[in-house]
Protein backbone atom coordinates (compact mmCIF):
# COMPACT_ATOMS: atom_id res chain seq x y z
CA UNK A 1 0.00 0.00 0.00
CA UNK A 2 1.37 3.49 -0.35
CA UNK A 3 1.14 5.51 2.99
CA UNK A 4 0.73 9.40 2.96
CA UNK A 5 2.36 11.49 6.24
CA UNK A 6 1.46 15.05 6.69
CA UNK A 7 3.83 16.72 9.24
CA UNK A 8 7.29 15.03 8.82
CA UNK A 9 8.30 15.73 12.39
CA UNK A 10 9.58 13.82 15.36
CA UNK A 11 5.97 11.63 14.96
CA UNK A 12 5.44 12.00 11.42
CA UNK A 13 9.79 11.75 10.42
CA UNK A 14 10.07 8.89 12.67
CA UNK A 15 6.78 7.10 11.12
CA UNK A 16 8.35 7.31 7.18
CA UNK A 17 11.12 5.89 8.82
CA UNK A 18 9.32 2.91 10.73
CA UNK A 19 7.55 1.66 7.79
CA UNK A 20 9.85 2.33 4.95
CA UNK A 21 12.47 -0.13 7.26
CA UNK A 22 9.27 -2.60 7.64
CA UNK A 23 8.96 -2.41 3.87
CA UNK A 24 5.36 -1.73 4.90
CA UNK A 25 4.47 0.64 1.86
CA UNK A 26 5.05 0.56 -1.39
CA UNK A 27 5.73 4.26 -1.69
CA UNK A 28 5.57 6.76 1.24
CA UNK A 29 4.17 10.22 -0.08
CA UNK A 30 4.44 13.24 2.38
CA UNK A 31 2.93 16.87 2.95
CA UNK A 32 4.19 19.61 4.72
CA UNK A 33 3.13 23.28 4.91
CA UNK A 34 6.39 24.22 6.05
CA UNK A 35 8.71 25.82 3.83
CA UNK A 36 11.34 25.13 6.45
CA UNK A 37 10.82 21.84 6.75
CA UNK A 38 10.73 20.57 2.93
CA UNK A 39 14.19 20.98 3.20
CA UNK A 40 15.46 18.95 5.67
CA UNK A 41 12.68 16.56 4.64
CA UNK A 42 14.35 16.21 1.52
CA UNK A 43 17.68 15.96 2.68
CA UNK A 44 17.34 13.72 5.44
CA UNK A 45 15.45 11.09 2.56
CA UNK A 46 12.09 10.85 5.08
CA UNK A 47 9.54 10.15 2.17
CA UNK A 48 9.86 9.16 -1.39
CA UNK A 49 8.07 12.38 -2.58
CA UNK A 50 6.78 15.63 -1.55
CA UNK A 51 3.30 16.17 -2.57
CA UNK A 52 0.79 18.73 -2.58
CA UNK A 53 -2.38 17.85 -0.23
CA UNK A 54 -4.75 17.15 -2.88
CA UNK A 55 -2.30 14.16 -4.94
CA UNK A 56 -1.39 13.05 -1.70
CA UNK A 57 -5.43 11.94 -0.96
CA UNK A 58 -5.74 10.77 -4.79
CA UNK A 59 -2.56 8.48 -4.40
CA UNK A 60 -2.32 7.07 -0.39
CA UNK A 61 -4.33 3.95 0.99
CA UNK A 62 -3.52 5.15 4.30
CA UNK A 63 -3.18 9.20 5.59
CA UNK A 64 -1.45 10.05 8.75
CA UNK A 65 -2.13 12.89 10.23
CA UNK A 66 0.75 13.55 12.69
CA UNK A 67 0.31 17.38 12.65
CA UNK A 68 -0.52 19.65 16.18
CA UNK A 69 -4.19 18.04 17.65
CA UNK A 70 -5.79 21.79 16.71
CA UNK A 71 -4.20 21.38 13.13
CA UNK A 72 -5.66 17.88 12.90
CA UNK A 73 -9.57 19.43 12.92
CA UNK A 74 -8.50 21.49 11.16
CA UNK A 75 -7.99 19.82 7.85
CA UNK A 76 -11.38 17.87 8.37
CA UNK A 77 -12.84 19.64 5.78
CA UNK A 78 -10.33 18.77 3.64
CA UNK A 79 -10.68 15.11 3.75
CA UNK A 80 -14.63 15.08 3.15
CA UNK A 81 -14.10 14.04 -0.45
CA UNK A 82 -11.97 11.10 0.35
CA UNK A 83 -12.72 7.65 -1.25
CA UNK A 84 -14.30 4.92 0.79
CA UNK A 85 -11.34 2.91 1.12
CA UNK A 86 -8.64 5.59 2.33
CA UNK A 87 -7.94 5.42 5.41
CA UNK A 88 -7.35 8.03 7.48
CA UNK A 89 -5.28 7.96 11.41
CA UNK A 90 -4.48 10.89 13.50
CA UNK A 91 -1.83 10.90 16.00
CA UNK A 92 -2.92 13.33 18.34
CA UNK A 93 -2.28 13.35 22.21
CA UNK A 94 -5.48 14.24 22.65
CA UNK A 95 -8.48 11.99 21.63
CA UNK A 96 -12.40 12.63 22.99
CA UNK A 97 -12.48 16.45 21.16
CA UNK A 98 -10.90 15.11 17.74
CA UNK A 99 -13.50 11.67 18.10
CA UNK A 100 -16.38 14.38 18.50
CA UNK A 101 -15.78 16.71 15.72
CA UNK A 102 -14.96 14.08 12.72
CA UNK A 103 -17.30 14.73 10.05
CA UNK A 104 -19.98 11.78 9.82
CA UNK A 105 -19.15 11.80 6.51
CA UNK A 106 -15.63 10.72 7.34
CA UNK A 107 -16.47 9.37 10.51
CA UNK A 108 -15.74 4.96 9.17
CA UNK A 109 -12.49 6.38 7.62
CA UNK A 110 -10.83 8.25 10.25
CA UNK A 111 -8.97 6.17 12.87
CA UNK A 112 -8.60 8.18 16.31
CA UNK A 113 -4.85 6.60 17.76
CA UNK A 114 -2.25 7.56 20.16
CA UNK A 115 1.29 6.49 19.57
CA UNK A 116 2.56 6.76 23.71
CA UNK A 117 6.03 8.06 22.65
CA UNK A 118 7.99 10.64 21.89
CA UNK A 119 11.24 13.06 22.71
CA UNK A 120 11.17 16.78 23.58
CA UNK A 121 12.85 17.74 20.56
CA UNK A 122 10.48 18.39 17.29
CA UNK A 123 10.87 18.82 13.44
CA UNK A 124 12.19 16.39 10.72
CA UNK A 125 15.16 16.37 12.13
CA UNK A 126 13.72 15.30 15.65
CA UNK A 127 12.85 12.08 14.03
CA UNK A 128 14.56 8.85 14.60
CA UNK A 129 14.82 5.12 13.64
CA UNK A 130 13.46 3.09 16.32
CA UNK A 131 10.65 5.71 17.96
CA UNK A 132 7.72 3.59 17.82
CA UNK A 133 9.76 -0.15 18.82
CA UNK A 134 7.98 -1.50 21.54
CA UNK A 135 6.20 1.38 22.58
CA UNK A 136 2.12 1.50 23.05
CA UNK A 137 -0.51 2.69 20.88
CA UNK A 138 -4.22 3.66 22.01
CA UNK A 139 -7.07 3.30 19.55
CA UNK A 140 -10.27 4.48 20.94
CA UNK A 141 -13.61 4.59 19.55
CA UNK A 142 -13.12 2.14 17.05
CA UNK A 143 -16.96 0.78 17.19
CA UNK A 144 -17.51 3.42 15.33
CA UNK A 145 -14.75 2.76 12.43
CA UNK A 146 -15.19 0.69 9.13
CA UNK A 147 -13.19 -2.75 9.45
CA UNK A 148 -11.21 -2.80 6.49
CA UNK A 149 -9.94 0.87 7.96
CA UNK A 150 -9.54 -0.89 11.22
CA UNK A 151 -7.51 -3.77 9.98
CA UNK A 152 -5.11 -1.30 7.81
CA UNK A 153 -4.59 0.92 11.39
CA UNK A 154 -3.80 -2.25 13.02
CA UNK A 155 -1.43 -3.91 10.73
CA UNK A 156 0.35 -0.91 10.36
CA UNK A 157 0.97 -0.30 13.67
CA UNK A 158 1.55 -3.70 14.50
CA UNK A 159 4.56 -4.19 11.99
CA UNK A 160 6.25 -1.19 13.13
CA UNK A 161 6.56 -3.07 17.05
CA UNK A 162 3.66 -1.58 18.88
CA UNK A 163 1.99 -2.68 21.50
CA UNK A 164 -1.80 -2.28 20.66
CA UNK A 165 -4.63 -1.05 23.38
CA UNK A 166 -7.82 0.12 22.42
CA UNK A 167 -10.01 2.31 24.74
CA UNK A 168 -12.60 5.21 25.16
CA UNK A 169 -11.76 8.42 24.33
CA UNK A 170 -12.89 10.11 27.43
CA UNK A 171 -11.00 7.23 29.43
CA UNK A 172 -7.62 7.78 27.06
CA UNK A 173 -7.69 11.69 27.82
CA UNK A 174 -7.83 11.09 31.42
CA UNK A 175 -4.87 8.62 31.50
CA UNK A 176 -2.96 10.73 29.35
CA UNK A 177 -3.56 13.50 31.54
CA UNK A 178 -2.14 11.57 33.93
CA UNK A 179 1.22 9.98 32.18
CA UNK A 180 2.15 12.85 30.00
CA UNK A 181 -0.43 16.06 30.05
CA UNK A 182 -0.04 16.75 33.87
CA UNK A 183 3.69 15.40 33.83
CA UNK A 184 4.26 18.58 31.11
CA UNK A 185 3.06 21.26 32.84
CA UNK A 186 5.39 20.58 35.96
CA UNK A 187 8.40 20.14 34.39
CA UNK A 188 7.59 23.44 32.40
CA UNK A 189 6.54 25.28 36.08
CA UNK A 190 9.78 23.38 37.31
CA UNK A 191 11.65 24.61 34.77
CA UNK A 192 10.56 28.18 34.71
CA UNK A 193 10.58 28.50 38.87
CA UNK A 194 14.49 27.78 38.70
CA UNK A 195 14.78 30.45 35.44
CA UNK A 196 12.77 32.93 37.82
CA UNK A 197 15.70 32.31 40.76
CA UNK A 198 17.87 35.63 40.09
CA UNK A 199 21.17 33.66 38.96
CA UNK A 200 19.87 30.23 37.04
CA UNK A 201 23.09 29.85 35.61
CA UNK A 202 24.85 29.33 39.25
CA UNK A 203 21.69 26.69 40.15
CA UNK A 204 21.77 24.41 36.96
CA UNK A 205 25.73 24.24 37.17
CA UNK A 206 25.46 21.74 39.62
CA UNK A 207 22.41 20.04 37.63
CA UNK A 208 23.06 16.13 37.87
CA UNK A 209 20.40 13.47 36.46
CA UNK A 210 17.70 14.32 38.58
CA UNK A 211 16.94 18.02 37.41
CA UNK A 212 17.71 17.03 34.63
CA UNK A 213 14.76 13.87 33.57
CA UNK A 214 12.79 16.23 35.76
CA UNK A 215 13.19 19.19 33.28
CA UNK A 216 13.96 17.45 29.93
CA UNK A 217 10.24 17.50 28.81
CA UNK A 218 10.26 21.16 29.21
CA UNK A 219 12.36 21.54 25.73
CA UNK A 220 8.65 20.49 24.75
CA UNK A 221 6.96 22.52 21.65
CA UNK A 222 4.81 25.39 23.33
CA UNK A 223 2.85 25.28 19.53
CA UNK A 224 2.10 21.76 20.78
CA UNK A 225 1.30 21.31 23.98
CA UNK A 226 -0.46 24.61 24.09
CA UNK A 227 -2.93 23.30 21.72
CA UNK A 228 -3.32 19.72 23.85
CA UNK A 229 -3.51 21.46 27.47
CA UNK A 230 -6.69 23.26 25.18
CA UNK A 231 -8.55 19.93 24.58
CA UNK A 232 -7.86 18.44 27.13
CA UNK A 233 -8.35 21.16 29.31
CA UNK A 234 -10.95 19.35 31.45
CA UNK A 235 -8.81 16.59 32.72
CA UNK A 236 -5.82 18.93 33.20
CA UNK A 237 -7.37 21.04 35.01
CA UNK A 238 -8.87 17.95 37.44
CA UNK A 239 -5.18 16.69 37.41
CA UNK A 240 -3.56 19.89 38.60
CA UNK A 241 -6.10 20.13 41.27
CA UNK A 242 -4.52 16.47 42.58
CA UNK A 243 -1.58 16.48 42.33
CA UNK A 244 -1.48 20.20 44.06
CA UNK A 245 -3.51 18.63 46.81
CA UNK A 246 -0.51 15.86 47.27
CA UNK A 247 2.46 18.90 47.06
CA UNK A 248 -0.14 20.67 49.52
CA UNK A 249 0.12 18.07 52.05
CA UNK A 250 3.51 17.25 51.43
CA UNK A 251 4.42 20.93 52.36
CA UNK A 252 2.18 20.67 55.34
CA UNK A 253 4.47 17.57 56.54
CA UNK A 254 7.51 19.58 56.26
CA UNK A 255 5.66 23.06 57.54
CA UNK A 256 4.81 21.19 60.79
CA UNK A 257 7.76 19.19 61.14
CA UNK A 258 5.52 15.74 60.45
CA UNK A 259 8.68 13.99 59.62
CA UNK A 260 7.03 10.11 60.08
CA UNK A 261 4.05 10.75 58.53
CA UNK A 262 6.15 12.15 55.63
CA UNK A 263 7.97 8.98 55.50
CA UNK A 264 4.88 7.14 55.38
CA UNK A 265 3.63 9.43 52.35
CA UNK A 266 6.74 8.76 50.27
CA UNK A 267 6.78 5.10 51.05
CA UNK A 268 3.83 5.20 49.29
CA UNK A 269 5.29 7.23 46.52
CA UNK A 270 7.66 4.38 46.07
CA UNK A 271 5.09 1.90 45.54
CA UNK A 272 4.25 3.36 42.00
CA UNK A 273 7.52 1.27 41.07
CA UNK A 274 6.06 -2.11 41.61
CA UNK A 275 3.72 -1.24 38.89
CA UNK A 276 6.19 0.93 36.37
CA UNK B 1 46.38 6.80 52.20
CA UNK B 2 44.21 4.66 53.83
CA UNK B 3 40.54 5.68 53.55
CA UNK B 4 38.10 4.44 55.90
CA UNK B 5 34.09 5.09 54.21
CA UNK B 6 31.31 4.66 56.95
CA UNK B 7 27.92 3.71 54.81
CA UNK B 8 28.65 1.62 52.21
CA UNK B 9 25.15 2.04 49.95
CA UNK B 10 25.20 3.98 46.90
CA UNK B 11 27.03 6.78 47.95
CA UNK B 12 29.33 5.16 49.95
CA UNK B 13 29.84 1.79 47.85
CA UNK B 14 30.22 3.74 44.41
CA UNK B 15 33.33 6.19 45.97
CA UNK B 16 34.84 2.44 47.54
CA UNK B 17 35.15 1.54 43.67
CA UNK B 18 36.12 4.45 42.60
CA UNK B 19 39.29 5.20 45.09
CA UNK B 20 40.63 1.30 44.38
CA UNK B 21 39.82 1.68 40.57
CA UNK B 22 42.08 5.05 40.87
CA UNK B 23 44.54 3.48 43.26
CA UNK B 24 43.70 6.60 45.18
CA UNK B 25 44.14 4.50 48.23
CA UNK B 26 46.40 2.22 49.76
CA UNK B 27 43.58 0.40 51.62
CA UNK B 28 40.20 1.12 51.99
CA UNK B 29 38.11 0.33 55.24
CA UNK B 30 34.56 0.30 55.89
CA UNK B 31 32.12 0.21 58.14
CA UNK B 32 28.26 -0.08 58.58
CA UNK B 33 25.88 -0.27 61.72
CA UNK B 34 23.85 -2.43 59.19
CA UNK B 35 23.87 -6.32 59.89
CA UNK B 36 21.68 -7.05 56.57
CA UNK B 37 24.43 -4.95 54.32
CA UNK B 38 27.40 -6.55 56.13
CA UNK B 39 26.44 -9.82 53.78
CA UNK B 40 26.41 -7.44 51.10
CA UNK B 41 29.00 -5.33 51.29
CA UNK B 42 32.32 -8.65 51.93
CA UNK B 43 29.98 -10.51 48.70
CA UNK B 44 30.48 -7.38 46.46
CA UNK B 45 34.07 -7.13 47.69
CA UNK B 46 33.62 -3.20 48.55
CA UNK B 47 36.17 -2.84 50.84
CA UNK B 48 38.99 -4.40 51.53
CA UNK B 49 38.08 -4.68 54.97
CA UNK B 50 34.98 -4.23 57.20
CA UNK B 51 35.97 -3.04 60.84
CA UNK B 52 34.97 -1.38 64.10
CA UNK B 53 34.36 2.33 64.23
CA UNK B 54 37.15 2.95 66.66
CA UNK B 55 39.65 0.45 64.66
CA UNK B 56 38.68 2.57 61.42
CA UNK B 57 38.94 5.85 62.97
CA UNK B 58 42.32 4.60 64.09
CA UNK B 59 43.80 3.38 60.83
CA UNK B 60 41.86 5.64 58.21
CA UNK B 61 43.85 9.12 56.85
CA UNK B 62 40.47 10.13 55.71
CA UNK B 63 37.27 8.95 56.76
CA UNK B 64 34.33 9.64 54.41
CA UNK B 65 30.47 9.83 55.63
CA UNK B 66 28.48 8.37 53.25
CA UNK B 67 24.82 8.15 55.49
CA UNK B 68 21.49 10.31 55.91
CA UNK B 69 21.95 13.33 56.59
CA UNK B 70 20.70 13.49 60.25
CA UNK B 71 23.18 10.13 60.97
CA UNK B 72 26.10 12.35 60.23
CA UNK B 73 25.22 15.09 62.86
CA UNK B 74 24.63 11.73 64.86
CA UNK B 75 28.07 10.78 64.60
CA UNK B 76 29.77 14.05 65.36
CA UNK B 77 30.55 13.11 69.48
CA UNK B 78 32.50 9.41 67.83
CA UNK B 79 34.77 12.03 66.46
CA UNK B 80 35.87 14.11 69.33
CA UNK B 81 38.93 12.35 69.36
CA UNK B 82 39.92 12.07 66.78
CA UNK B 83 43.77 12.25 65.24
CA UNK B 84 44.29 16.19 64.26
CA UNK B 85 45.92 14.39 61.26
CA UNK B 86 42.62 12.49 60.25
CA UNK B 87 40.52 14.14 57.96
CA UNK B 88 36.36 13.71 57.93
CA UNK B 89 33.98 14.24 54.66
CA UNK B 90 30.45 14.18 54.94
CA UNK B 91 28.83 13.48 51.86
CA UNK B 92 25.41 15.04 52.67
CA UNK B 93 22.88 16.59 50.38
CA UNK B 94 22.75 19.48 52.98
CA UNK B 95 25.25 21.48 53.91
CA UNK B 96 24.18 24.19 56.70
CA UNK B 97 22.90 22.90 59.32
CA UNK B 98 25.73 19.96 59.07
CA UNK B 99 28.15 22.87 58.85
CA UNK B 100 26.84 24.73 61.97
CA UNK B 101 26.36 21.66 64.06
CA UNK B 102 30.43 20.21 64.21
CA UNK B 103 31.93 20.61 67.07
CA UNK B 104 34.93 22.97 67.66
CA UNK B 105 37.14 20.59 68.65
CA UNK B 106 37.10 19.45 64.76
CA UNK B 107 35.79 21.88 62.75
CA UNK B 108 39.51 21.92 61.01
CA UNK B 109 39.45 18.39 60.16
CA UNK B 110 35.88 17.97 58.90
CA UNK B 111 35.13 18.78 55.26
CA UNK B 112 31.36 19.60 53.99
CA UNK B 113 30.90 18.23 50.74
CA UNK B 114 28.47 17.63 48.59
CA UNK B 115 29.35 15.22 45.20
CA UNK B 116 25.98 16.12 42.74
CA UNK B 117 25.19 12.62 41.92
CA UNK B 118 22.89 10.03 42.35
CA UNK B 119 20.46 7.65 41.05
CA UNK B 120 17.08 6.41 42.97
CA UNK B 121 18.36 3.07 44.33
CA UNK B 122 20.51 2.61 47.38
CA UNK B 123 22.20 0.10 49.84
CA UNK B 124 25.25 -1.29 48.83
CA UNK B 125 24.16 -3.95 45.52
CA UNK B 126 22.79 0.22 44.04
CA UNK B 127 26.89 0.83 43.97
CA UNK B 128 28.33 1.67 40.42
CA UNK B 129 31.69 2.18 39.01
CA UNK B 130 31.56 5.61 37.45
CA UNK B 131 28.87 7.28 39.74
CA UNK B 132 31.02 10.51 40.48
CA UNK B 133 32.58 10.09 36.88
CA UNK B 134 32.61 13.61 35.15
CA UNK B 135 29.94 15.29 38.21
CA UNK B 136 30.66 17.71 40.06
CA UNK B 137 31.47 18.35 43.87
CA UNK B 138 29.92 21.42 46.10
CA UNK B 139 32.72 22.07 49.26
CA UNK B 140 31.42 24.62 51.49
CA UNK B 141 32.88 26.76 53.93
CA UNK B 142 36.37 25.59 53.70
CA UNK B 143 37.99 28.57 55.21
CA UNK B 144 37.52 26.84 58.76
CA UNK B 145 39.38 23.84 57.40
CA UNK B 146 42.87 23.08 57.84
CA UNK B 147 44.70 23.14 55.07
CA UNK B 148 46.16 19.60 55.02
CA UNK B 149 42.42 18.29 54.72
CA UNK B 150 41.51 20.80 52.21
CA UNK B 151 44.39 19.21 50.06
CA UNK B 152 43.46 15.57 50.61
CA UNK B 153 40.08 15.96 49.77
CA UNK B 154 40.19 17.84 47.18
CA UNK B 155 43.01 15.10 45.93
CA UNK B 156 40.42 12.44 46.29
CA UNK B 157 37.70 14.13 44.60
CA UNK B 158 39.88 15.50 41.78
CA UNK B 159 41.54 11.94 41.24
CA UNK B 160 38.16 10.24 40.49
CA UNK B 161 37.14 12.48 37.61
CA UNK B 162 34.55 14.88 39.74
CA UNK B 163 34.21 18.87 38.81
CA UNK B 164 35.15 20.83 42.18
CA UNK B 165 32.87 23.36 43.08
CA UNK B 166 32.97 25.83 46.22
CA UNK B 167 30.88 27.64 48.13
CA UNK B 168 28.92 28.97 51.16
CA UNK B 169 26.71 26.04 52.72
CA UNK B 170 23.33 28.43 52.74
CA UNK B 171 23.59 29.24 48.99
CA UNK B 172 24.39 25.88 48.48
CA UNK B 173 20.81 24.74 50.15
CA UNK B 174 19.49 27.26 48.25
CA UNK B 175 20.89 25.83 45.04
CA UNK B 176 20.41 22.12 46.06
CA UNK B 177 17.09 22.60 46.75
CA UNK B 178 16.09 23.81 43.30
CA UNK B 179 18.23 21.29 41.48
CA UNK B 180 17.69 18.28 43.94
CA UNK B 181 15.30 18.68 46.73
CA UNK B 182 12.20 20.61 44.88
CA UNK B 183 12.47 17.94 42.20
CA UNK B 184 12.04 14.99 44.57
CA UNK B 185 9.05 16.17 45.82
CA UNK B 186 7.37 16.60 43.10
CA UNK B 187 7.97 13.98 41.93
CA UNK B 188 7.42 12.00 45.28
CA UNK B 189 3.94 14.08 44.51
CA UNK B 190 3.57 12.88 40.73
CA UNK B 191 3.36 9.34 41.94
CA UNK B 192 1.31 9.70 44.81
CA UNK B 193 -1.57 11.70 42.22
CA UNK B 194 -1.24 8.80 40.15
CA UNK B 195 -0.67 5.92 42.78
CA UNK B 196 -4.36 7.96 44.41
CA UNK B 197 -6.06 7.36 41.03
CA UNK B 198 -8.78 4.16 41.63
CA UNK B 199 -7.12 2.30 38.35
CA UNK B 200 -3.67 3.43 38.77
CA UNK B 201 -2.46 -0.18 36.57
CA UNK B 202 -4.02 0.66 33.49
CA UNK B 203 -2.59 4.28 33.67
CA UNK B 204 0.59 3.26 34.07
CA UNK B 205 0.24 0.74 31.30
CA UNK B 206 0.33 3.74 28.69
CA UNK B 207 3.84 5.43 30.45
CA UNK B 208 6.29 6.69 28.26
CA UNK B 209 9.40 7.87 28.54
CA UNK B 210 8.21 11.69 29.87
CA UNK B 211 6.54 9.69 32.63
CA UNK B 212 8.70 7.35 33.46
CA UNK B 213 11.93 10.33 33.54
CA UNK B 214 10.18 12.67 36.09
CA UNK B 215 8.79 9.90 38.46
CA UNK B 216 11.90 8.09 38.39
CA UNK B 217 13.17 9.71 41.62
CA UNK B 218 9.97 9.05 43.24
CA UNK B 219 11.58 5.44 44.38
CA UNK B 220 14.18 7.27 46.32
CA UNK B 221 14.54 6.44 49.77
CA UNK B 222 12.07 7.97 52.44
CA UNK B 223 14.40 7.74 55.20
CA UNK B 224 17.26 10.04 53.54
CA UNK B 225 14.93 12.29 52.00
CA UNK B 226 12.77 13.09 55.11
CA UNK B 227 16.26 14.07 56.90
CA UNK B 228 17.09 15.97 53.44
CA UNK B 229 13.57 17.84 53.65
CA UNK B 230 14.09 18.14 57.79
CA UNK B 231 17.42 19.84 57.17
CA UNK B 232 16.68 21.93 54.23
CA UNK B 233 12.95 23.00 55.61
CA UNK B 234 13.25 26.82 55.31
CA UNK B 235 14.59 26.75 51.51
CA UNK B 236 12.53 23.50 50.31
CA UNK B 237 8.90 25.24 51.75
CA UNK B 238 10.47 28.78 49.93
CA UNK B 239 10.83 26.92 46.74
CA UNK B 240 7.62 24.84 46.89
CA UNK B 241 5.84 28.20 46.86
CA UNK B 242 7.94 29.53 43.97
CA UNK B 243 7.12 26.24 42.23
CA UNK B 244 3.04 26.43 43.37
CA UNK B 245 2.83 30.40 41.98
CA UNK B 246 4.22 28.70 38.51
CA UNK B 247 1.95 26.13 38.26
CA UNK B 248 -0.93 27.88 39.54
CA UNK B 249 -0.65 30.71 37.19
CA UNK B 250 -0.03 27.90 33.90
CA UNK B 251 -3.62 26.61 35.79
CA UNK B 252 -5.21 29.75 35.74
CA UNK B 253 -3.78 30.25 31.91
CA UNK B 254 -5.88 26.80 30.98
CA UNK B 255 -9.10 28.14 32.84
CA UNK B 256 -9.12 31.21 31.79
CA UNK B 257 -8.26 29.68 27.96
CA UNK B 258 -5.05 32.38 28.02
CA UNK B 259 -3.93 30.22 25.37
CA UNK B 260 -1.45 32.88 23.78
CA UNK B 261 0.24 33.35 27.31
CA UNK B 262 0.12 30.15 27.68
CA UNK B 263 2.60 29.63 25.04
CA UNK B 264 4.97 32.58 25.77
CA UNK B 265 5.13 31.24 29.30
CA UNK B 266 5.89 27.70 27.65
CA UNK B 267 8.80 29.63 25.62
CA UNK B 268 10.16 30.81 28.82
CA UNK B 269 10.48 27.25 30.48
CA UNK B 270 12.43 26.32 26.81
CA UNK B 271 15.21 28.89 27.58
CA UNK B 272 15.90 26.47 30.88
CA UNK B 273 17.97 24.42 28.22
CA UNK B 274 20.04 26.90 26.42
CA UNK B 275 21.96 26.74 29.89
CA UNK B 276 21.43 23.22 30.85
Amino acid sequence: MNIGIIGLGLMGGSLAKAVKRYGIAKKVYGFTNSEKNKKDILELNLVDELVDLETLKKVSDVIILAIPVDAIIGMFPDFLDIDENTTIIDMGSTKEYIVKSIPTKIRKNFIAAHPMTGTEKSGPKAAIDDLYEGKTVVFCDLEDNGNLHVNKAFRIFQEIGMRIVVMDSNQHDIHACYISHLPHIISFSLANTVMGHEDPKSIIALAAGGFKDMSRIAKSSPRMWGDIFKQNRKNLLASIDLFESQLQSARKMVEDENYEELEEWMKKANTLHEIL
